[in-house]
């Protein structure tokens, strides 16, 4: 296990040292993708730009102390495209979104702001069905949407209907979550079958000529979370596989913690439709975004009643086991394949999937 | 005074029984402008649809309580364009403008989120240089921007970069500050002189064949507000004067106080260029975005204090008491004309500047 202080102090001083450069001159899509140009892309600019340590651990959310409280903030943009496809739409994607950053940093979610930016021309009764799902979603994920704000610009300045939002949650106990405490001999869990949300959202764009009974994963994971923390005290860290999927995640844990992470292809839970789709795409459904699951890095000898824990609630009905984590070889992620060989699962390169949250 | 619970029940039972209704079925210029239609989309829209107390005060921050500490929570986006002016740039506008919302509602500023919608094929250099101007403005006011979020869109679905900004400050002391504290007899002052922001903007964009040694007022009002309220007891609102300008403020305290505004035009500091352009463009400087201003009502025996107080701090050197609050006429904002009559001023109707912020 890294210093959490250490790591960020680490951090800073190798961005001094040896400052991350973005190579191209202009932002292209991949800068957005959660791959590999979107981590040069914070290390390079916001990072060096804001370079603070409550920002440096680059964790879903930050932790904050207030007074007595101790509080954790995030925030996110939405600009998926559609704004409505099967199982649901922008609106309890930005809500769910943000109520699971906060929820996989062990705080629990409590209050959001909402942003609209909207175009001039977009309909009235398109924004009244999404603040409907938003209220929706933030009653079934029980948080409360306080304060909000609206900017309007030109036709042909926007796409519809851009939402961020950000919120806040509180931190209770003492467990100290976090990249930076998996250790070797973690087990890594996935709450359910990844990739669901980003191939509806390829097939609801009409982009692939196949049919396919799949509806989006979006969800709030804080019921889910709280009922996994309850039950397990050796979770080191969780994360959410929006964009960039589990690789990106299990990359990081992998970088971030000097670790490698080693995962079985046959354990992935993933639905023929998703793997169908993925291989038209030519892409891994590990890349592949989900908006309702989670990667957990849990101690070794706690893994099943981790597993036993998830599945127990609806949500985590499908949970797996799905590799582990090891000394050797740190910074690198190892797939076992379905064939009996071993390839390198690297950070997602390009952005095949853009606009998917 | 109206008691501000006894405010908020209202509104949501006026809102319930005779509920705003949006007239256009589509989202037009005017309903982000902070003026009438504004209001009547967020009645309509997203307080019939969030409806819950904490968002109905409808003030630029709400007030929430998370284990003992008092907290404020605010956000906005901002799609300003140009995205550089002189005096300042998105950047700062972007960290200013959640800072002063913090501000006004009698909080400390502590933490910002910042998250960023880019189009493709946006410079980095100019995201370099929007990060920097950030975290100087941040630096400035005293504040840490601690998470962040980057989305990309394809070419020609956005303009460049959108930023959105959500803040968290701590309300310390028992004040109880906002628009429905507002009270008879109470004196109105304004921070400095008004519009600057707006007609630098316009004069950006060459849309005015005019030229003016003008600068954007954009300033983070944390510290002004602070020695104002060291300096006086007495003040019962504040709002910083953005979209809409002074004039739409009055008419908030006008109608959520339930009392008259009378204004003196007289009174109001107006630079000549900003008076002279406002001429060209046919709007009256009251209705023109300031970034770095705030509109107060402060109790009538202590507006010299207060003023006082305002001039002493550099952002506050030009500080006017401006009108007073009557019980008589309630809903409406007065003035009396330079030439000696009074005309009404009211809510901002259409959208003469759009995208100021």
């Amino acid at each position: 296990m890294i210093d959490r202080e250490q790591q960020v102090l680490d951090r800073i001083e190798r961005q001094r040292r040896r400052p991350a450069k973005v190579r191209e001159e202009r932002i292209t899509l991949s800068h957005g993708a959660g791959g590999k140009a979107t981590h040069t892309l914070i290390e390079a600019v916001f990072l060096a730009g804001f370079g603070n340590p409550l920002l440096a651990p680059l964790e879903d959310s930050a932790r904050l102390r207030v007074g007595d409280a101790r509080l954790a903030l995030t925030t996110d943009s939405y600009v998926v495209s559609p704004l409505f496809f099967p199982g649901g739409d922008i609106g309890d994607l930005a809500v769910n979104g943000t109520v699971n950053d906060l929820a996989v940093s062990g705080a629990t979610p409590l209050y959001l702001t909402c942003g609209f930016i909207l175009e001039e021309g977009f309909p009235i009764a398109d924004l009244t069905r999404i603040v409907a799902s938003m209220r929706a979603a933030a009653d079934r994920a029980g948080v409360t949407i306080v304060t909000g704000d609206t900017k309007v610009v030109q036709r042909g300045k926007a796409d519809g209907c851009f939402i961020n939002t950000a919120g806040i949650g509180i931190v209770e106990g003492t467990s100290d979550f976090g990249v930076s405490a998996v250790q070797p001999g973690d087990a890594i869990l996935v709450s359910g079958p990844v990739g669901e949300h980003g191939v509806t959202i390829m097939l609801a764009r009409g982009e692939l000529d196949i049919e396919a009974d799949l509806v989006s994963d979006t969800a709030p994971l804080n019921g889910l979370i709280a009922e996994l923390l309850a039950a397990c005290g050796g979770v080191h860290a969780m994360r959410d596989a929006t964009r960039g999927g589990v690789a990106t995640i299990l990359n990081e844990i992998a970088v971030d913690a000097q670790v490698s992470v080693v995962v079985d292809e046959n354990a992935i839970p993933v639905r023929a439709e998703v793997r169908g789709a993925s291989e038209l795409l030519g892409i891994d459904p590990l890349y592949v975004a989900c908006e309702g699951r989670f990667v957990a890095a849990v101690a070794g000898d706690q893994a099943s009643s981790a597993l036993a824990a998830l599945r127990r609630h609806p949500l985590g009905a499908e949970a797996a086991i799905i590799g582990r984590v090891s000394a050797e070889q740190p910074g690198m992620v190892l797939l076992n394949t379905a064939f009996g060989g071993t390839r390198i699962v690297d950070m997602l390169v390009g952005d095949p999937l853009p606009r998917i949250c």
